[in-house]
Order: C-alpha cells, then structure tokens, then sequence
C-alpha cells in the first residue's frame, strides 16, 4: 500500500474518508488507557499531526504504548471524520509498524525548552513546532523569491563565493586557503607566498554578488543572485551571523524609481505567497511568536510604501521634538531608532529614504547633480527599520573613476569593473536583500540564529 | 513611453504590428550606406536580436553609423512586418537615443573567438551568443529543479557553507580563517592554536551537505539542498571546478528504489522544462555546439531507465570482449570507459548500476544483506557516464557504528548524525546532483569552466 503524506490527508480530507490510508512519521506523544490508545503523530509534510486511534486487538498494542517521543512507525488504518473534536479527522489503525524505536532521553519532550537550548541541539530542532514552521516558511520564501523573478524574465546568475579580490569593500572577510598555517610558506621578503596558494593569490569568502552581478545585468539585461555571503565581523547580536544568503538583483536601464518599484512588488509578493502557502505556519507565528503578525504583514502588503529624501528624513527627525540616542544632523547615517521612528511613528507603514550623502554610502553608487548625495534608497518598515538597500549605480565612467580615487581605493583593483561602463554602459541599479531578515520578518522571530538551520556566528560552528 | 522587452516582441509579435514601441539594448552590429542603416540590437532579455532600420532623416543619423559594437542606445520605432526576410519583423526607427557609447576595441567583435579566450573576459563574454545562451539555460535549469522539489512538498534547506567537522570526507577541503597568516597563533606545544580563530576552531568549507540534510528530511521527510560546494584539488581537468553547485534530495521513508525513481522523474523534468522555456538557446545548441543534441535528451527524456546491479554490469563488461584501460574485477571502482560503454553500447540509455562493493562507497551507505555491498546507486548516461550518485542510508545505529569503526573514522565526530538513528531512525535515502554536470549534458559544452558564471579552478580566481 502507498504512504500518503499527511498534508494531502488535510487538504483533501473528502478524498479520503471512510477509506483506508498509509500513513508514516515520528510520534509526537502516546497516551493509553488499558485497552486503547492515541498517538499524535507528524509526518514531516505537514505542520499539523494526524490523530492515531489504536487498541488491543492489534498483535503489538503493549509494545506500542511504551514506545518513546519520536519513534517512527508505518501506520495503516482507515481515516474517520470527528466533527466533534479539535482534530478534524482522526485515523482508526488496523495494523502500526515500528519502523525505529526512540529512547527515552529524547530532548525535544512536551516541555516548553528555549530557543537558546534548542540551538544545542539544531539537528532536532526541526522536529519541533516551531522549528518545522520556521524552516517550511524559509523553504517556501526561497522559492516565492525565484518565482517573483523568474516570472518577470530575471535570470539568475550564481556569482562567485570564493573571491579573489578583496576590493567588494562591504565588510570584513573570511581568508580562504589550502596553505599549511603550521608552515606557511615565505617569500624572500618574509611574507606570506601566496603564489603557492591553491589559486595562486590571497582568497577570500564574497561579501556580495553585486559587482559580479552588475557585469551580467549589462549583458542579460535584468538579473538576480541569490547565495550565500559571509562577515568576519566579531558580532555577538542577534542580528548578525557569519553565514547569511543574500538576494540581489540588478537591472539594466534602470534607474532610481525602477528598482523602488520592483523592490516594493517583491516584498509585498513574498508576503502575499507565504501567507497563502503557509497558512498552519503562519497562524502559529501569529498565535505563540509575534501577536498582531498578521496586522503588521496585512499592512505592509496592502500600503503604498512611502519615498522621501535623506533631507526630508533629517528634518523630520529634527522637528520630531524627541530625544534620540544619537542626535541626527544632515551627514549622519541614519540609525535603527531614527529608521524606525521614521515608518512606524511618522509614516506607519514602509517608507523609501532616498538620495544619502555620498560620504555614508559606497563608491559605485550614482552621484547626484548636487554633487553631495548619491541616487541611493534604503527602505524601512515597521517593526525593523532598513530591510533592503540599494541605487541607481554610477554609470559614467569618469565619475566612477573620480569616486573611486576619493575614497582611495585603486583603480587597477576595478578594472573590469570599469570596463563595463566603457563598453556601452547604460542606467541601472540594483538592490540587496538579506534573506534571514524577511524571515525574522515573516516569521516574527527575533534572533538570526533561529531562522538559519546551522547558524554560524563568531565562535560557534557547531554541526 | 514604456520600454517592450525584445522577448515580448517576438513571443507577442501580433499585438505590437504596426505600433510604436521603444526598445533598448546594445548594438550587435551596425552596417549602412549613404542614406539609411541597420542595426542588430540585443536587449539582453532574449537570444535573438530584433533588427533596427534607421535612416538620414534622423538627426544624429551620422553619430549613429560610427557607433561601436556593444554601444547602447534607446529606439523608438514601429514594428513592421517583413515575410520576405530572415527576421520576422523589423523596427523603423524613428529616434535614436545614445545612452551609453563603445569603444573600438570592445574585444567581442563579430569574428569567433576561443572558449578560452572568452575566459579572460568573463565580465563581457555573457554578451556573447553562446555564453547568452549558456547562463540563460542556467538559470532555467535551476529553476526548473526548485519547481520539480516544490511542487512535490520537498523543503528546501540552506545546509552550511562554513563546516566545523572535517568529516564528511568527500575530498579535500579549503581552509577559512581569520587567522593573520604572517603570524599565526601558536599554543604551547607549537602547533597552530585554532582557538584564537574566528570559530574558536578550525573550519573549511563544505564539500557536501549531506549529514546536515539529513537531519532535515528526518523531521521534515523529504528535502533538498542547492547551494555551493567545493573541493581544493588540484585538478585541471575540463570536468572539475574548485567550486560549483550541488543539488542533494534526502528523503525519510524512502528505499533505494524511492531515490532512484524520483531521480529518474527529475531528469526528465528538467530536460522537459528547459527544452520547452529556451527553444532558441537550445536550437542554437543543437545546431553550433553539439549535433544531435536534441536525439541524446529526447531519448533520456523518453526512455525507462535501465536498472542493472554492479555484479551483473562487471559480467557484462567482462564478457564485452572489449580492451578496457582499466581491467574490470568485481570490487573495482567502475571508470567513465566502463560506464559509458554500458549506457552507451549496451543499453543505449540512461542505467542506473545498483549495490556496489562496500569498500569502495561511502561509510553511511546502507549496508545490504549480503554484508559485502550497499545498496547505493549511480546514474549512467550517454555521452557523459555517471551524472548521478545516491544511495539508500544506514539507518541502524549498530551497523553505522560498526562501518564507521570498519573505515577507521572516530565516532565522537559524528555524535549528532548518530542521534538520528537513536531517536526514531527510519529508512532513508538520498542523492547528489552536480548542477554544472547537468548543465554541460543540457548544453552540450565541454568544459566546466563555461557554464559557470566566474569559474573557480586550481591556480583561477579572476574577477
């Protein structure tokens, strides 16, 4: 006989009633009275359990009642509905196989444990509620995003993780290398010989696709990366991990307004297919994680995101008569609080702050006709503040050039780069969006280390 | 005015006849005479170019002649209708906007160039036919593999890139550190003091996201990974890459026989998918890359796989009467002369070779009956060899530990993998696909190092 998953039990209940089905999964709890018994049982496909009837005419009844918290067993038994129940149905077992027994010491027990705990022992944690909820939304935000883009000619484009050079500048990196560090070989001046490493340079981990990224959207047209990306940054918050995946798009002849709009329809778009795809999901996040979830998606699904400048930001940061932390002058590069009372006071709901001081923003960003701002535009919500930052890239050549000796950087370093502007270079812009931080969003779950399977954070890369 | 993609163009023709519609793009080539020009324009959205039709009545007629190949510019036009000629259609420019000019030595002219030249400008060759084609069938394809997962319920995991255990003994690994290399950390005894790195420990990065994948699919029952992997050999082969892209399902309740036919049904899905949503890349594959392209995937997309075990391949390979390399005995690690020969003269197509000599597979292969193979299976397909490796996974607590003894691994390494099988093991199964393998069977390119965006190889990592 076939197994059916559990999601198609609850999906298409009808189909299935009063009809003998397989099932197969690990029990969540057993409870028996002498000649009878219940198991809450998951299967994995499904964020709900299905209900287990069973009694003593089965030959291992006895044996089945002392099974532990996730064991898995083989199930066969014909599905009952039970309207008067919470279950909406529930299966009365002819025949339950044990497939693997569980001991006893089983961490994951009825018990509540923290999030904290749970990281101990990740490669369990997706055997809990919340877990198996956090990692099916990451699951199914992944493919919204691929569909998004797909469905409007994006090609995706898998730049580079190991990055011969280090001039991405967004952060500090991971050294990548086959040297031996008990004998690191030498040049005759004493340094390290990188000629004898394994690409025959200094390697490292990407900080972003993006300069890769922009070399296949002037070819391709409208392109987006969606990978991994590392900081060696010695953080200990919980917003910050080593290993993070990162989506970034890139479009030619595109400026400014372009990319706000596509941005604005992209996470509207990833919102709208979660909740849809996800509704057990997102129920429980709304119910045990983050009360009033479904306020703050609804609201940012159905609003027209708000755009300002910096400057008007700046002033009405100014005028907002409150007290901040750091106190905010034109220049500044604006901090959590100052974001977050921006959407959440001012403007409730997300809003785009453009046209930054070049100063507080990176060399490739398109300088603006005032000569002190750059077409760049971070966009804020609710809850959070910035989620995705972006601009229109610089495109004229000799002031790509000029940028790039006032920040001091070197030329020879961007070659390629620069020839992509001197060989019919045109308008166009991009963005980057961290990918757990629209999980944490989605989700409502407030440490990065709890929507990434593995996580890897300064001093911890366990499993 | 809105700008039309080039690709609607032609996937819509009908409804742009005889309208006006403003297209953008670089100039492929321009040829004209005294009073009027053509120009072959690629938006980047589509394979093909759509022609432009200029002539002396529009201002900058002169300035538009000598422009360069790869220039960009802004058409408006009308698009007409042209029977008689090799384009379907063509747009009568009635403005030209300059955007972005070229310069006389973009090094893509008209003439053919090497793959291997087209290497050292990897940030241009994507403006390229060929490389067009490649990196849209990229996309496509990788598309093509989230759907097939997804509409099936499969979850997709993001598994480490950074790996704190040296143990999944894949090949060898690269190092990641943030240890100054000019002065390493030393403990006392004056070995490298790996607690002073940024994990607290020594890490590489990933080979293969197996073990974490399975945890996974033993909670949330079938899953996937796609993301990047990498092996430090110094290989310089046309078939390995340092780093390239993985895909890895692992299913939980699944046997040898589930892997092999969800594997069997992926294939062709992809084939199927990438056939139907690339016409003109794969068209331009069939005709300039690899003649016959379209017979070697219609028949893996239409045959039923062979399924043969390795003792009986070794029978057949023994009695073929032919000279192999590399003799065949039972116990040998079959050679790509061997596998070929198999799918190629024997069976004529796609085989997958079942339960190999334990000694030359992997410690968690399932262990058969016969205490002397496992049940693991790899793909054979014309033209290639093994495209595919999977197998059915011990899931016997006993008999994992005893392999892991048997090959002389330490058991403290895999504490966590062994858990699951501790609580609630089941059988389970899985397998690993090379996306770039699939690509280069797809494409019809011959060597790696085209089918990834910027390739990393031994001694390589430009751009």
């Amino acid at each position: 006989m076939t197994t059916t998953l559990v999601k198609n039990l609850y999906r298409e209940t009808e189909k299935f009633t009063g009809k003998e089905v397989q099932v197969s999964g690990w029990i969540r709890t057993v409870r028996d009275s002498k000649t009878f018994g219940f198991i809450e049982l998951n299967d994995g496909s499904f964020f709900k359990n299905v209900q287990i009837v069973f009694d003593e005419k089965l030959d291992n009844f006895k044996e089945i009642t002392k099974l532990s918290v996730s064991s898995s067993i083989v199930v066969n038994g014909v599905l009952e509905l039970t309207p008067q129940a919470k279950q909406p149905f529930e299966i009365k077992a002819t025949k339950i196989e044990i497939h693997g027994t569980s001991s006893p010491d089983f961490p994951l027990q009825k018990k509540k444990h923290s999030f904290e705990y749970l990281r101990t022992i990740a490669h369990l944690r997706p055997r809990s509620n919340t877990f198996s909820a956090v990692f099916r939304v990451r699951s199914v935000a992944a493919y919204a995003i691929h569909k998004f883009f797909q469905e409007r000619g994006f090609v995706y484009v898998h730049t580079p993780i190991i990055t011969g050079s280090d001039c991405e500048g967004a952060g500090e990196m991971f050294r990548v290398t086959t040297l031996d560090l008990n004998d690191v070989p030498r040049t005759e001046e004493g340094k390290v010989d990188t000629s004898k490493d394994f690409f025959g340079k200094e390697t490292n981990l990407t900080v972003s696709g993006q300069l890769n990224g922009e070399a296949y959207a002037l070819a391709l047209r409208n392109i987006y990366t969606f990978g991994p990306t590392f900081r060696a940054e010695n953080s200990h918050t919980a917003r910050h991990a080593a290993e993070f995946w990162m989506i970034e798009p890139e479009m030619a002849f595109a400026e400014l307004e372009d990319y706000m709009d596509i941005a604005e329809e992209m996470v509207k778009y990833i919102i709208t297919y979660v909740m849809e795809n996800c509704p057990e999901e997102m129920e429980f996040f709304n119910t045990f994680i983050e009360p009033n979830l479904f306020d703050k998606l609804n609201n940012v699904a159905n609003s027209d995101f708000a755009r300002i400048t910096y400057t008007e930001a700046v002033e009405i940061l100014k005028k907002s008569g409150v007290e901040f932390q750091y106190p905010v002058e034109w220049g500044i590069d604006l901090q959590t609080e100052h974001e977050r009372y921006i959407t959440e006071q001012v403007f409730k709901k997300p809003v785009f702050v453009t046209n930054y001081p070049k100063d507080i923003k990176a060399f490739y960003m398109r300088l603006n006709d005032d000569g002190k701002t750059v077409a760049a535009a971070d966009l804020l919500v609710p809850g959070i503040g910035e989620i995705i930052g972006g601009s229109q890239r610089e495109e004229r050549l000799d002031v790509l050039e000029s940028r790039i000796n006032e920040m001091g950087l070197k030329k020879e370093d961007y070659w390629w780069y620069l020839e992509l502007r001197k060989y019919g270079g045109t308008k166009h812009a991009g963005y980057g969006l961290g990918f757990e931080r629209i999980l944490m969003y989605l989700t409502g779950m407030t440490n990065i280390r709890d929507v990434i399977p593995f996580p890897r954070t300064a001093g911890t890369a366990e499993f």
